[in-house]
């Protein structure tokens, strides 16, 4: 057996690269350790490094017993959240999409879960809800949405109310702007956040359709979202970029436009000139009644 | 104020469909247990339901101290993990994607993180790594491949080793099938495994190119992934469905390829008549080299 060394021939661009080395199972401890590997019986002590990530960058601990699952429906970028208590099984699911409700439905059942109630963000634009044909196909499922969302439901949601699966809930916190029937749902701990179109990864939702208003929408970030912990950690509705989840923290000290003053927000989203969501004038009318004219 | 039933008329497939109901500040209590939803000073008691979950999906409560993002790429649908010591801020980073390093190069600072090692779970046809380019922009980076995968990088691994970053571990298990160099990394408690191509959620990679080998890769999974605890989380490289995360008890039980025989197993990966990748006769010399010809 012998070390495997390979010389590099640079090409174009020269860099102070290392010569490659092969790490198996004759490879001395300490040569691990200089490579920046370890073998299972060696000590693994901390090194110094920077730090700041401490503050704002949170584990992922959720509280114990919780099932959690993010999922994503690529044509209209959205995140569904599937939450669930691992003791009762009782389920909630938010923000769920037509077009993958046999792909939740699946993994609901492959879970033991029970679903009981679907919710809504806020009436989305961009996308036909699932909670209709979800109904259709679990008995006993209520569908729940803001009171302000103009959208029928079996549960119209009110700031404050709270939405139990189990030993867990769910409290809704009332954030228009992008629209006037958005929540957050932000879960009893306030270990996580479900803040649909309000507040986006390094974004937030637009506010000039749908009664949008700039400084509505900074106001409920400001006075209902980065009011939580550091930690908490925010599931937007949508991600463009393949992100999958932020921080509160992050949010309030990266958030390219909530970061800046109200009146340099409003200027921002007054000048956004987004084109007009091509499903719009279908999902609109459709999510007013739980995604189903027919239900 | 007053509540606001409205009655419903079905549409076609009639429902059982219960009266929507306005839930604001005004509503009962009772009320509102009656229809799901409690107000803070409620008691929440655990409700009687199935079970089955309890086994297999785990919460994600994952080690104190540990940061952990996962990150996507849509075009090849490759998912990127970023993990790092909140303490030390030492980070490595798995499956990186050429188009996505600026992304994930700005998260690695915002988060105040110091990036040690990229690793890759296997030599990707699909994509082109972002290693080189990693290597190109952050001093001292160390990539990192299977000893068996044929390219080159600063650490070849091997069964058993760890990389360490600050208090946390990944240790190295090699699941060839998919390719010869295929690993699968899983967190020192177990917590969490990041399997690369060798195990998707209810699927695996392809074995029909690449030293592709079906027996290998059954092998692999029963022998190194699904001797994992249930509740450790699996990580693939690639979801084509919106799925984010599985467990091990979930594969276990769910894989429609892999809970089969290793018979029926080859020949369903036997007949499966994919297309060539696109990307593969320039994404696997690229990634032979880092992803760089010219690094």
């Amino acid at each position: 057996m012998s070390s495997v060394a390979r010389s590099v021939k640079p090409v174009g661009q020269v860099l102070a690269f290392p010569l490659r080395q092969r790490v198996s199972a004759w490879v001395s401890s300490s040569a691990l350790t200089r490579r920046g590997l370890t073998r299972p019986e060696e000590d693994r002590r901390s090194l110094p490094g920077t730090v700041g990530c401490k503050t704002f960058c949170s584990r992922m601990a959720l509280r114990e017993g919780l099932v959690f699952r993010q999922l994503y429906e690529s044509s209209s970028s959205t995140y569904t959240y599937l939450l669930a208590d691992s003791e009762s099984a009782e389920a909630v699911i938010i923000d769920p999409v037509l077009e993958t409700v046999e792909r939740d439905l699946m993994l609901v059942n492959q879970l033991g879960l029970t679903l009981k109630i679907a919710v809504n963000t806020h009436c989305h634009a961009d996308h036909v809800t699932g909670s209709g044909q979800l109904k259709r196909r679990v008995t006993g499922l209520q569908s729940a949405i803001s009171r302000f969302s103009g959208a029928s439901a079996d549960l119209l949601l009110a700031e404050g109310d709270n939405i139990p699966f189990g030993r867990h809930v769910l409290t809704v916190r009332e954030t228009p702007g992008h629209t006037d029937g958005c929540v957050t749902l932000v879960l009893g701990d306030q270990s996580l956040a479900f803040t649909g179109d309000t507040l986006l990864i390094r974004g937030c939702g637009r506010t000039d359709f749908q009664q949008g208003c700039a400084k509505r929408l900074y106001d409920s970030v400001h006075q209902k979202i980065f009011t939580l912990p550091d930690q908490c950690l925010v599931y937007p509705a949508h991600d463009y970029k393949g992100q999958t989840v932020s921080t509160v923290g992050e949010e309030r000290r990266f958030n390219p436009r909530l970061t800046k003053s109200l009146e340099e927000f409003i200027d921002i989203m007054n000048n956004l000139n987004l084109k007009k969501p091509s499903k719009i004038d279908v999902a609109v009318p459709a999510n007013l009644v739980c995604g189903l004219h027919d239900l």
